[in-house]
């Protein structure tokens, strides 16, 4: 099959690789054969999708976000992070405990990522096994691929959002083992972030991501307070990381969400393990957790990758997820000097940074099933004459789902 | 008519009245007669418009923005200001010169304008009168109310787009007398800011203001460039502000946009001459040009409003805006502790603190005509149980021109 538009792909942070009127080549089964820069005379019989004017564009990769906010998105901003948890998130996500509103609800947000073009994902369900598995099967039903975490959390949850330790290690070891049904959505371990858990989950946790290769996810130093918090737990560890590495969660694969307050040793140990964070822009400025130095990790090496972070975040759909990187990079280049992230800088991140954490390539990545979305700009393009750059660098700030004619997932199309 | 439905009105900075399941009652010529916590048993043969569980809100007042930089909204975000506007800016307002294609391009503003529920506007055209006429001729048309200027500069422009100063007194005059024939939109006085503007010119501005009453728009304390040239132009004068002063341009009705950098001293002299500052949160972001003290003036009595400045600002719908101005408002609570806006306060500047400005009243503004939207959140409301506040809330984060199913300017609904 052959689909037809103008290309746009980042295969390196700040470089675009344009195809103006180009085409993908297909295979059957939605593998990537090859990028042309335009339609054969002869295409062999084979389907031809033309998009036109359209672009097409990589889908995105949402790195971090939290299934269970998804119900109060946009509402609750007036908190800082350890207050907001428990006014707002953790009354919500208990209410998860129930698998038919976690149907309900997850549903939806699978529909929504969807109809935004977000084929990947990283994501925290709440501590509930029964409602993580009905997240992950919606997201599968829906054709979203990566992973998903039920959340470990012993201690400091709330009276209605929390479990025993030993519940902890059991409904772990069940949900693992209910797991094997899926074929796109995998899981992750998730312990919440270090205050959640006790010593001995972090133990469990960590002997379960040895002994059976699993990924990780957590926080790490989104907000001051909370960092004291981990320095008052862990009085042996000289930072916030070294409270996931005493047990072994911090290692290639690791993804740590937030990274806000992440000094230049925090951010050497990322580089030098593997580690990739996950930065969530809108989140960070809505619970006034600060600005992350982005900027500072991608020049030291730091694999960087964005997330919607729902409901800190109220931002869901991937390109303004991008455009709030580039507006919170402006507030920290105003602040010390650094440069703020490009357009395309933006769209990498967005794209192919996560699509490389599942080593899935570069750009339109040829021998990988698609992940692509096309994007109909001819409402803001009254106007004739702009570069593609340009056209991408609008979608970001102007466009919205309803824009989107076409998304592909793993090669095949599901929207 | 009765308007029914859940009804939101921010009377007062931070104060929100809200009638859940209660109406307006309308005349016939669309003026409020009188608020009421639910539809009367008897309505007297009335028509009465059910919106169910809709919200109805105030419409928005985008109280500076650019007409003709909108063919390019989101694009070219990596200057500062001075830089900009050169580049790209001037360029793309010097094809303003065309009437035909002004045509096209305002029509579609106005109709981006009027679906977005913005039913007052204090706008900047270019320097072209018939471009000028041709945009407030589209706006009329569209239901949207308020004022145009025709913008006034005879230095420092760009080749293509600058006037002598006797062209531009000529076509000012030409330009006010055209204006006659409209209801809805009036016009404003507009030199573009103090570097675009000779002394003679900035004299005849003044004259003409003071002899018809006319209101003024610019410019103030954008960037700190900008603010350096200002001061290199006028030695005599201590601050920004006093360059229009000094013409008689600073005066009660004046409209400054931006003044990020207006200090104590200049943000007295708006609180006693009774000039409105327009917050442009998104633009100030974009443009790295800073974060406006909103807190401080709101604290010190300056009458404070909302603006899209497009094309500095990539969001036109006011909602967007509103929240953008939240997100701003973090960023300077996080440099120096001062209170963020609240979703509340957000509402309130995008709405009755324009409409103020046009002595329009408060709220629902019994007596006058009614302006107003009525957005449908169902999209979202999936979970039931949030109240009328948490609904505005996630509205302005969440909610995008699609889910207006109506809007009303000036009494008549225009959508």
């Amino acid at each position: 099959m052959f689909l037809k538009g103008n290309l746009i792909a980042a295969p390196q942070l700040g470089v675009l690789d344009c195809l103006p009127g180009g085409c993908l080549h297909l295979a059957e089964d939605g593998t990537v054969l090859e990028l042309l820069p335009r339609l054969p005379e002869d295409v062999g019989g084979e389907p031809v999708l033309d998009f036109g004017d359209c672009l097409v564009l990589q889908s995105f990769c949402d790195m971090h976000l939290h299934g269970p906010q998804y119900p109060m998105v946009g509402m609750g901003m007036d908190l800082p992070l350890l207050d907001w948890l428990q006014t707002y998130a953790f009354p919500v996500e208990a209410r998860f405990a129930d698998p038919t509103y976690a149907r309900t609800v997850y549903r939806r947000l699978a529909g929504e990522l969807v109809a935004g073009g977000t084929t990947r994902v990283v994501m925290f369900s709440s501590l509930h096994t029964d409602g993580t598995l009905v997240l992950m099967e919606e997201l599968e039903r829906a054709g979203v691929t990566g992973y998903v975490g039920k959340v470990s959390m012993d201690r400091n949850g709330a009276p209605e959002l929390q479990e025993t330790t030993d519940d902890a290690c059991r409904e772990l070891l069940r949900w693992l083992e209910a797991c094997g049904e899926f074929r796109r959505i995998r899981p992750i371990l998730t312990p919440r972030f270090t205050p959640s858990c006790t010593d001995a989950l972090m133990t469990f946790l960590g002997k379960l991501a040895a002994e059976r290769g699993l990924p990780v996810q957590s926080h790490l130093s989104e907000n001051v307070a909370e960092m004291e918090w981990v320095r008052s737990l862990h009085p042996d560890c000289r930072q916030y990381w070294e409270t996931y590495a005493k047990y072994g969660l911090w290692k290639p694969g690791t993804v740590m969400a937030h990274c806000v307050h992440s000094d230049g040793r925090e951010r050497a140990a990322m580089a030098e393990h593997g580690v990739l964070a996950v930065h969530c822009a809108d989140s960070n400025g809505n619970l006034c957790s600060g600005t992350a130095p982005v900027r500072a990790m991608l020049r030291e090496g730091v694999s960087v990758a964005l997330g919607s972070d729902i409901a800190g975040g109220a931002l869901l759909y991937m390109p303004q997820v991008a455009a709030a990187s580039i507006r919170a990079s402006k507030v920290r280049a105003m602040a010390d000097g650094s440069a703020f992230l490009t357009a395309a800088e933006a769209y990498y991140l967005a794209t192919t940074a996560g699509q490389r954490y599942f080593g899935a390539g570069d750009g339109f990545a040829v021998g990988q099933k698609l992940h692509a979305v096309v994007l109909d700009d001819s409402r803001f393009s009254g106007d004739a004459g702009c570069s593609l750059p340009e056209r991408l660098e609008r979608a970001l700030y102007r466009s919205a789902p309803a824009d989107l004619r076409a998304v592909f997932s793993e090669g095949r199309r599901i929207r």
